[in-house]
Parts: C-alpha cells; sequence; structure tokens
C-alpha cells in the first residue's frame, strides 16, 4: 500500500524566521510529537537511512514522514512503501525550508497525531543550515564518499546538527576517508555533536543511531 | 610554489541579474577569455578533476582559477600547487555565485590575462543553477556515489549544464548506478548535453573532457 500527496510548498509569509520556529516547537512540545530535520548532500543517504530507521522504530512509535524536493517524488515513493505516512513537499526551487514553509507540511501530515515526524530536507549543505525549521532535533548524514574534509568547507551545517551519521562505511575500501580527522573537526565545531558510523544499505552501526532517537523522543514527548 | 589571495564577496547590486550575466559574457568574449562555470554537489570531485584538467591543458592555455567556497581555503591550497594562478572567493555563507559576484572575483585575478579561466562554483545542486554567472559555459560533476536518480530530483541543474561528467567510475563495484538509466534521464532533460564517464581519481576516461574543453576555448577565443 503505497499512497502519498504531494504538497505544493508556498513561500513564508513570516518575516521573523527564528520567532516562528520557537512558537513551532512549542506548539509540536505541547502535542508530544518529536519533529526530526533530516540533512545532507544530494546522494548522501537520508532515504535509505530512513527506511532503516521507520523499520527499526515503527512498532514503538507512531512515525510520519515528510519529504521535501524541489521536485518529483522518487523519495516519497520509496518511504511510502514502508507504511508510514508520507506527504511529498514541493518547493518550487526553493533550496531549503522555513518554520513558515515547514507548518504547511505538518498542518498536511495531521502532525499531531504522530510521536515521531521527519523531515527530510532539501539535499543541499548550505542553505538549510540558515533557517531554524523548528525542528525539536537536527541531524545530517555525511557519507563517505564526499570526504572527510566537508565540516572545513560547510562549517554551520556540523555546527546545528545534534547528530551526525557517518554513512556508507560499507564503502571505505575504495575512498581515503580518515574517521579521527573528521570527529576531531566535527567536534571542534560542535563538541556536543554525537557522531555514529553507519551503513544505512547494510545495516552495520546503526544501533547507537536508533538508541539516540529513541531517548531524543521519549525525553521530548514526557 | 603556492600562493592565493582570498577575497570575501560582497552580495551583487544589480536587479537584473541575466542582463549582467550577458554583458560579463560579451567582455570576456571580446578579451578573448573562456570562463568555466562548474558546478556540482558537496564532495563529488570538483576539486580532483579540476587538478588533472590543468595538468593536461596548461602548457596549452594559460589558466587561473577561482574557488568559490563559503569557508575554508583548502581548495584554492590544493589548486594553487598545480601552478595555476588561482584565488579563493568566500561567498560569506550564501550558496551561490550570480554575475555581478562573479565579475568581483574576475577582477581580482585579472582574467583577461588568461585564455580560460574556472569558477568553481559552491558545491551545491540548486542556487547554482538558478543564477546564469556570465560563463561561457556551463559543466557540471555527478559522482557515482550520489545516484543515478539525481536528475530526476535537480532537474534544472541537468538542464542548464553543456557537460555533464560522471565522475569516480572506479568506485562502480560498490554502488548500485545504472549508466544507461542516467544518460536518458540527462539526455530527456537537455538532449544537446555532452556526457563523458570519468575517474578523476585514475584519470580513466578524461581525454573525452579534455577535447571537449579544448574545443570550446578554442572556438570561443577565435
Amino acid at each position: 500500500m503505497s499512497e502519498y500527496k504531494i504538497i505544493e510548498i508556498k513561500k513564508s509569509v513570516y518575516e521573523n524566521n527564528d520567532k516562528e520556529a520557537e512558537i513551532l516547537r512549542g506548539e509540536l512540545k505541547e502535542k508530544k510529537t518529536f519533529l526530526l530535520n533530516l540533512m545532507s548532500s544530494p546522494g548522501s543517504g537520508k532515504t535509505t537511512t530512513l527506511k532503516r530507521t521507520i523499520a527499526a522504530l515503527k512498532e514503538e512509535f507512531s512515525i510520519g514522514v515528510m519529504e521535501a524536493d524541489i521536485d518529483s517524488d522518487v523519495d516519497a515513493k520509496t518511504i511510502s512503501e514502508t507504511g508510514a505516512k508520507t506527504i511529498q513537499l514541493h518547493t518550487g526551487g526553493m533550496c531549503h525550508l522555513d518554520a513558515g514553509m515547514t507548518r504547511q507540511g505538518l498542518d498536511n501530515i495531521e502532525a499531531g497525531e504522530f510521536d515521531f515526524v521527519v523531515l527530510e530536507n532539501v539535499g543541499n549543505l548550505v542553505c538549510p543550515a540558515e533557517f531554524d525549521t523548528g525542528a525539536s532535533k537536527n541531524a545530517m548524514i555525511l557519507s563517505v564518499p564526499e570526504g572527510d574534509d566537508k565540516p572545513l568547507k560547510y562549517p554551520l551545517m556540523f555546527t546545528i546538527s545534534d547528530c551526525v551519521l557517518i554513512n556508507k562505511i560499507d564503502t571505505k575500501s575504495v575512498f581515503d576517508f580518515d574517521d579521527k580527522a573528521v570527529v576531531q573537526r566535527i567536534k571542534k565545531l560542535n563538541p556536543n555533536a554525537e557522531v555514529f558510523f553507519i551503513s544505512a544499505k547494510t545495516g552495520e552501526g546503526m544501533e547507537g543511531w536508533f538508541n539516540w532517537l529513541r531517548k531524543q523522543i521519549n525525553d521530548w514527548n514526557k
């Protein structure tokens, strides 16, 4: 059973995004809905990671997913096959989502019905880092093929992420990637960031990430 | 001998970017300077591709390189070691360069002195596609690890690129990547796009790209 709505997101009318994000976060807290903002470059494995995450957590939590993309609905199709309620958000060329845009998605998916909602943000390491979506927590994925120098080049994204997943560790034999260096670079920007090394393809190393998420969701929804 | 200036780019004052881009392109044509706008996701191999390209073409053409980044100067350091004149452009958080911003870089590098100038754009498949930089030609890199579905998800980038390099073909054994499907998806958006399969790491398949570039530079500078 794979079905999902496609929502065309409108530009926000709010002038103060930070204020709007705080209001949205407060409402989500009250509804006991944990919102995760998941960010990364194009092709680093957000959708595959999400698929495994839903499979691992769907007996414990009710889960909704908002797939944001410039165009297409390939990700919404994939995710809806997990059985999680899914909607596709089209940003109409915009490179990120702010709190007002996120609210349009949450209203459409009826977020209050879920314990856990994921916003899969637009594939981009620059713009999404600059706009608070109102999420409870931010997570990002850096994949091994992208290189261990990315925290140097996109520092804001690593600074605002509560959790960094280093994905595609199954491909390490064909890339030069320095685990120790990448962790040092992340921690220098953001000493509190949790870092997990995973392969969303094989499932390796994902238990730490699931446990981190379980704790965040349970703490938020208390 | 590795040295380079770091230029802090200011926001453009021009209201009509398309018009400004046309003016800039006309000036470059008159000076016989071919400007290539090179775009891609973070970590797809722009800098490694550029290093090999400079090594292959530096006896034939005088080459200047402008490395654009949100922050850091790791790429400018790498490229300056090739001997090509290099400057680092810092965009101050902005996710792309428009024609006015490109002009600031060209003035700084004294572009008129070169046959061939490369603008390595910010790593991003969304915003750079929306702004004409005034370049003679646009090229983009899609790397195998990012997946063959990217033309579906970031169609504008593939539509405006004259040449698409599929990089990291040396890693194909560890990824599911459909060569035929990706070419079909690119050609559907942009029937005139040239597509080359390369490995900037091993050098495989790069001769076709070098020849394409040679022809573009020679035609422009006639």
